[in-house]
């Protein structure tokens, strides 16, 4: 193993967790090392909105208690990680980034959390996210906006923007996200770091505010995809409390890292997901592509028709669920939410029957993939189509289009809502700008295992996760 | 094993198929012993919409030759059966049991047709359901009244009404049903056989007519609980063309039926479902209990709470999918349903926002039953509180309530739509009218097996399921 570098804010979850069993690091160190940098760099980014320090240090030295007497747990045992603030936090208030909930204290921990403490792992916070999970610029009007970490007058991302930025800006090696349309994988990819949504029902929602319940998904940010690996053997599985969870068996993800990629087929989904890119965007994607057929896989183009619907489905679905999530303050309470939140939450809802063809819809959309996916063990597709665009900037121009920025950021990753298939974001390259790129690997259901292995397998090849944001150091 | 009786269509599918595997039995004999039954008694029953008579003997031909020459696929080799009218079969009209499909002829096979065909099965025919599957009395503008088997002026129950009468009857050892509110169970009960509601994404409902997606099940009606393990064994598992399918393997049901069902934890639910019972329900069901506590089961009262609003939030998710599915001949053709199907058509369906809180409801539904099934193995309850309704029954008064027929043969049944769970309903007695009674044993999600297990272990121990309606011997 290589000497540790000075900053252990600066090790992978992977290498702490190994210098921790070592004896050659101390999770309280490991967790001062966080808060310093919390205390440090949040001042300017606004990741956390709040930090839990007394208790993260009671924590750490509880873990480094019970690791020196009885050994470690697992692999989270003392690592510190946050929790965007949709995640329930018993004791701890969880507002989901909204004024309407900012006095919510919940009882109970969300099962995620619950899971993560029984690991022995050490929240140092809750992380930002643009209000109510209803966006993508975590520019949040009560809680303040999150700056990207590469380029602080530009979005970081959403709406787990805060996640994002606290890993990417090494302030926590994990953050957990929530994804209703991208909103993990969004940030991740804006930020330059890993995002995982899992596959639908992988991974408990139960105690996570909800914004879109067959939409929305639970999972971590992270700087490497082994770490991710690591993550989701702690969350995931079959919960009581979550209807959509399922029975079926968690693999150990990290066994089969190692795995031979060699014999994967992966297909690039050119039509739809590459029509329109921005140029710095495109070129990162061919050459990752070239690395991934570089790795020995089978890459192939491959087809998939009817993505273009997919956004007009989710838009439905989501506006008919916030809608009946935040009824208990509306009309009342309008006023006390953002105005893009406040225009979705009073735009008239769509009647029944056209909810029911939306919901049908993604079906189609569902099926067409999972199609696809008999003929190919992954797909491969960009994450976003653009870099970070800057705070206020609402439409962008790129690949021969103009739209909403909201549009663009929400693309390539609504197909994998709508679907329930897992998706993961890789970083993969750098626009001339310096801003971060993600290539999307999209695996058949349940089958994280594939993903993973394939996106190791790449960061094994490349260095682009292992790059620091300039003035984070 | 004892001598084959001197009709064939008397035997269930394990017996039919060891006596073909043991050469002692012909699939062509099998047919044509089913095929002639039909002509008896379909002409008075009306279980049949479309008899396929012709090939199916060419298809039991095939069968025996293939037996004969390569040996057999497996149980279902050479077995005949019937699919309720909503399966799409190639090249046979395919009509949900409406005038506006009635000269619908899909060009592929449901993907439940199709594994069937692959195991080498014999569809006899497709069986009558109430219009579009939306009720339960089968009582069919267009196709004609099916009646049940025990009682001519009774209903057989549905929507599947067509395939219980059938197997009732034995005029298939197995009929093919669909259950959005219980239309499987609810027949099954009715006509005194066994019906499965498999989890929600056990088995595919590609190629099957729709009415309410996300409460919509496909699965077998059969006399034995044997049955059904081996019928759920084909048609089991992962399929890309349905996004509701999940890659949770398909264990071996027919060999855990043996297994010990003395370590069972069971639960009786005895809150709701119990609340109003017909007095010959009541004492059945008393009876049946003290039958699987002397299984050996521990057996113990619990308590589910919630159940209530089960059937609100049911009946919004099916107007609304319903007219969204039927919208291509709405309002023109209202007039071309029945009045009880076209009320539900041209009923306002409810608004988004609305739809969306019986979607979180239905969660939290299932939520509740799924946290009570982490203490108990399998629950039981009622399937029905009454025994058959009499045709023009609209309302029925029982257990000190009156209610809309439809309301009372959907109350036990509606909330394991909601939660997806595994239950299965097997007779367990009559009433003083004659008239059959069913038990209905709920399991976690994906366990089929327990549900499976227990239920045979019951039939082991009663003849309720031996018994043959008057008339049809």
């Amino acid at each position: 193993m290589p000497p540790l570098p000075s900053d252990p804010a600066g090790l992978t979850i992977a290498q702490a967790s190994s210098a921790i069993r070592g004896g050659e690091l101390s999770p309280v160190e490991l967790a001062q090392a966080h808060l310093a940098r919390i205390e440090r760099l949040n001042p300017r980014l606004n990741a956390y909105v709040l930090v839990t320090a007394e208790r993260a240090l009671a924590e750490a030295r509880a873990a480094e208690a019970e690791i020196a007497s009885r050994g470690r747990r697992g692999p989270m045992h003392g690592v510190p990680f946050a929790l965007k603030d949709l995640y329930d936090t018993a004791g701890i208030v969880t507002a989901g980034g909204t004024k309407v909930l900012a006095e919510r204290v919940p009882e109970r921990d969300a099962t995620v959390t619950r899971r993560l403490r029984e690991a022995g792992a050490v929240l140092l916070g809750k992380t930002n996210t643009h209000e109510a999970a209803y966006g993508v610029t975590t520019d949040n009007p009560h809680f303040g906006r999150t700056h990207n970490p590469w380029s602080a007058e530009r979005i970081p991302g959403g709406s787990s923007g805060g996640s994002g930025a606290a890993v990417a800006a090494r302030m926590a090696p994990m953050a957990m996200g929530t994804d209703t349309g991208g909103s993990i994988r969004d940030p991740a990819t804006l930020n330059g770091v890993v995002g995982l949504k899992p596959t639908f029902g992988r991974v408990s929602k139960a105690g996570v505010l909800p914004l879109s319940w067959r939409n929305d998904h639970a999972g971590p940010l992270t700087h490497t995809v082994e770490d991710t690996a690591i993550v989701l053997e702690a969350i995931a599985g079959y919960d009581p409390d979550d209807a959509a969870t399922v029975p079926v068996p968690v693999p150990s993800y990290t066994g089969q890292l190692g795995g031979d990629v060699r014999a994967l087929r992966v297909g690039v989904a050119r039509a739809f997901f590459f029509d329109h890119l921005h140029d710095g965007v495109r070129a990162a994607l061919e050459e990752a592509i070239n690395v991934v057929r570089g790795l020995g896989c089978a890459v192939r183009d491959v087809r998939v028709d009817g993505m273009e619907a997919g956004a007009g489905y989710l838009h439905h679905m989501v506006l008919a669920d916030a809608q009946e999530i935040y009824a208990p303050f509306l009309p009342e309470r309008l006023g006390d939410f953002g105005p893009d939140v406040a225009a979705h939450l009073a735009t008239p809802p769509p009647d029944g029957v056209a909810l029911a063809r939306a919901m049908r819809g993604a079906d189609e959309v569902s099926a067409e993939l999972r199609r696809t996916l008999e003929g190919v063990d992954a797909l491969i597709t960009p994450t976003l189509p653009i870099p970070a665009p800057r705070f206020g900037e609402d439409v962008v121009a790129y690949g021969g289009v103009e739209e909403p920025t909201l549009f663009a950021l929400s693309r390539c990753t609504i197909p994998f809502n709508l679907s329930g298939l897992p998706a993961l974001s890789v970083p993969c390259g750098f626009t001339a700008e310096g801003l971060p790129v993600g290539m999307q690997i999209v695996a058949r259901p349940f089958d994280e295992a594939t993903a993973l292995r394939l996106g190791h397998a790449y960061q094994q090849a490349t260095q682009w996760h292992e790059a620091t944001p300039p003035g984070v150091g």
